[in-house]
């Protein structure tokens, strides 16, 4: 029986924070796994879940959950779990996903930390999957029989690529990028944006955000190497990223202007391109795979955070305001769910397609 | 006695609404000026000022003011003024300004309906007070003796002429300019932006914003004709803006990214000449002119628009997160009081400015 | 076949506001109704509904829906509804409604306009079904065969009354009652409560809303005379109502501190009491029934309306802070979705009461 | 020469919070005060202020003290200081402020620790500075010439107290008061609130508040004893009150329902009352006394946080909405600044009055 017609047992590491609650909140209304364990640091662990979490969802506490004892990130309290969710913080998450990875588990990652590694997919699963082509290198350096890592990006990245990918797989290589984002405060975690920062505010500065960004989209825009040992990023794209907090809960706003290294398609065949680009995970019958990747907003005063962030379950990008620049080849502004596209939900993706393509 | 010398009477349009209120609120800490008429529409006139205004604005109704009757809104109820400030909205502003202008009053206006109008000047008081040069064929082309009619220009582009200003005096030319701007709401007047609309989201559209601001960059960084009877727009800089509404009550905040024509100065080079950038309004000792045209933040997540939108009284600009553009040749993040040195603040230092000239 | 047995065909009057748009979504996802008409202004009337409104619900606009004609609010056009929900302003709803009702229709209204009339119902779903036995009084005064009118009461109200009501029910008559409100912007429908007034503010009156909620609690918590021919409002209650505007989006708060006529039972009956409580449309298996009429909150910082408004899909009221008060016998907290049970949900859950009873 | 007459050398403990910013601006502005020391922790210490401190107000740094450097909070340090504000944490302000009322120093403090002491006077300046009789009785039982300490209320008391204590000295007794307050995300300190809990949501539970408020209200309303060693706080009021957090950055807004213990006056002479109320801080002309203590309301729906907290420059109570209560005797609705006459501004005006008063 392949993995991909029994449910799966996962495991959450980090289940006590806000990208470990939104984990929770996705794999209880998935049908293709059943959470196994929850991990949390020394503190949490041997609480009951609901003592454990602080929770901030408007969904309430799964009831199955409420009551689960909590473990210490440690990979020999998880066995049983055929998938391992990390919604760790990047100051814990390099040393424990890496012992997770090495105790030959596979491990879905929300953390920053092995984003960059050549041989780690850097994957936003209606984009990139192909890279899934590195897991064997991965294995092979460790004699792995089970065991690798795929990351997700950073959540303002997971919103761009999209319509990106979309353009340069019709129209052929971009060459100049520019994107300024209006971030909701959730991507900050919990606590987060102090109130006095952001009430009646703006704060223009994500620290360390930008060049995170411009980074992670030449990584998932370009392919790997014929060995598949590699990923092999953009070389002659340039991306200029700004980055801001907004006073919004959930779902980031990106402006985008670009330019195409070719000649220019027309605003009808981008807005065509954007509306029926498909993606492997949907053909594969992936259960959190969107229905449509890319909507495009019907109203010129769309997309907008409040109405559009839950499109497609959180895992469709919205892309509204498509027209001329003056400056470069086209405008546009575009919406994804900070944590659902953007963060938990990515990963949940990436692991079902995982599961359909046998690497479960 | 030369009109800088004496107090002004002061006459105010659309004395009513948001930006009327804030030139009561400005006009009433002027030493250069007193309110001597109030004018709004058929519906308020004959009514206590208190009365006719649904009052917005932190601080109080000036005491002077609250029982002052509001007139309508006709030149033959307005002699004694020496200037007439006009907050009218746009779908009246043009018949009435037309008619205090060709009754020889000397009109400062917040309305978009004259901008683009070759012989009046588009000036913001720390930009571009040379295009007072036109003033001279306003008066010939209809006779005049004293009157005239100046406006200032929208609150978004207001913010972003002052720093391109700058380093255009000193760099040289502009090749190309791109901004997306985060406008507060109290842009759009009141009742203006839905709550509904606004809380926990952004609107990305601000109809008609975009072409405006591009536009009226040109004119404001150009210059005039050699026979001052028409200004003379720039032609060969590039400018593309993005505008959207976010939740912050004043203070747009603007994110720019420019190429010079020329060979690009340094990052320090850039900010000593934002730094030391002056204007003739200063020299001349306005009393609104601000201390500092151009504000350097000095923390790296600044400028901020709770934070820093009263610098300078709001007459300043706030620059910060100056640094290298991977695309252009700098980014920066500016910072502008859009009710302010936006516009009832413009209007008064353009007509302070006309005083000292002797326009008045 | 009775009624409740089979699909009833829906008319929605008012559908473009913002109590329409919730009424769409609501009955578009319930099994007992079918959006069989939509009526708005003449204005709208003619025109698809996604052109017709202005959409401001976070779930997307029904598939179904989107292209459906809107037609006039007139009888003649229904006529194939079982049952016609009114959403309508205040202004238009008193002859609108009456029209629809003397036509023979089974009205279910949350407008204020005939909440008073003491053969109409005011019913909270949960709380007075009982007072359906007003409805033969209704039809005999008309000559009416199957119309009736049923309304539902302000959204602050219906919060309120239902610990109210499981209170009076077990321990005997309430004598005083004390309540603030914190209430939702969404209350004041579209565009409402401006941006400008509401952002960092708290606007401390919302006009006739006080008087309102005093009068409801007392017909409410009252029963019918003996012939069911009027309500038998309280008399021996004094309700004290203060109620404030704040910047949430949905979900009204009310801070309540009561006095039993009585000698007081202990915090804990109290919460045993609220947690107990139940209502016949529950036992009648009403699709659109809470689980839980009320939901003791867990936490002692809750309930908090962004966390705890969809608790029982908006049907559930949720209580919180329950403790002895200084002055009276225990002071509470209790959150209520303001749209929901405080407005669209009522009317349905009220129609399908009137289904399961056969009053359709 | 009088301590009335000079400029009085001021120390601040906690100048890097909060509050202590709130006392920065505040004195910098204050003629009769200049800052002499600023005390930090010792992570503080030894620093620059303006790289001590993340400033969080809207008023810039004052440039003559952005270079002060820190010193720790020893007494040892701060010789030559007439009068020491303490804005510092309740954690540590108990050991703190002793240390200083011990070697001597008059202290301000805006901590809980001392409040309840029955010697300290908790005084609002404006309410019941008649409890400074109690200084000689601190200084006589340990023996110090010059040392003593007056602490100033919780910032939601300091609101409620003042119009209660107008009417309390008028009408005679209050016999029960029942308070729910809409409290601003500034009274938590930095970062205090997280936005992910205020943004579109009510926080109902501020820990602590309510037996605090309760408590604080008997002993200001109250005198103090014949021999002035203790204070006699009122035994026969009784209080309940309800505090929620809430989106506003500054003003806690106030709904308050009483009734006095004997015949009630009429609305109109509440009214009055309210609006003649003065205190002796007034009558000797202190720099920081408000012109009027208490502000009517002129609007039916005011006051709002964001239109009236800067009242009489944040020192006056606004008060609207009075109107007679069904349940109790009449109802208003009050706003205080809560960093200014609630925190900073009252320490200091119970400063300026020992001034005059020969304390100092």
């Amino acid at each position: 029986m392949s993995s991909s017609d029994r449910v799966l047992n996962a495991g959450v590491l980090g289940a006590t924070g806000t990208v470990g609650q939104r984990f929770i909140v996705l794999l209880s209304q998935n049908p293709m796994f059943r959470i196994h364990s929850l991990g949390a640091s020394e503190r949490s662990a041997g609480k009951a879940y609901r003592l454990a979490t602080k929770w901030k969802m408007s969904d309430l506490i799964p009831e199955a959950i409420k009551d689960v004892l909590v473990k210490p990130c440690d990979p020999s309290q998880f066995s049983g779990c055929d998938v391992v969710f990390s919604g760790l913080d990047a100051s814990v998450a390099g040393e424990i996903e890496k012992a997770f990875f090495e105790a030959d588990f596979a491990v879905f990652s929300n953390a920053k930390n092995y984003r960059m590694i050549p041989n780690v997919p850097l994957c936003v699963p209606v984009v990139n999957t192909d890279h899934y082509a590195l897991v064997a290198s991965q294995r092979a350096e460790r004699g792995l029989k089970k065991g690798f890592i795929v990351t997700n990006s950073n959540c303002s990245t997971s919103g761009l690529v999209v319509p990106l990918k979309a353009l340069q797989d019709k129209f052929g290589p971009l060459r100049r990028v520019m994107v300024t984002t209006l971030q909701a405060i959730s991507g900050a975690g919990y606590p987060g944006v102090a109130s006095l920062d952001i009430l009646d505010n703006i704060v223009p500065l994500i620290a360390g955000e930008e060049p995170k960004m411009e980074a992670e989209v030449m990584k998932i825009l370009g392919g790997v190497t014929t060995d598949a040992s590699a990923c092999a990023p953009l070389t002659d794209l340039r991306v200029s990223a700004t980055c801001n907090r907004v006073p919004v809960l959930d779902g980031h706003t990106e402006c985008v202007s670009l330019e195409f290294a070719g000649a220019p398609p027309s605003i009808e065949e981008i807005k065509q391109c954007l509306r029926e680009y498909t993606c492997e995970a949907q053909s594969l019958g992936c259960y959190s795979a969107p229905k449509q990747v890319i909507q495009l907003a019907e109203q010129e005063d769309r997309p907008q955070p409040r109405l559009d962030r839950n499109a497609g379950d959180g895992m469709s990008v919205t892309v509204g305001r498509i027209r001329e620049c003056p400056v470069f080849h086209v405008k546009f502004t575009l919406l994804v769910h900070n944590t659902v596209l953007g963060a938990a939900g990515a990963s949940i993706l990436n692991a079902e397609y995982a599961a359909k393509k046998g690497y479960l």
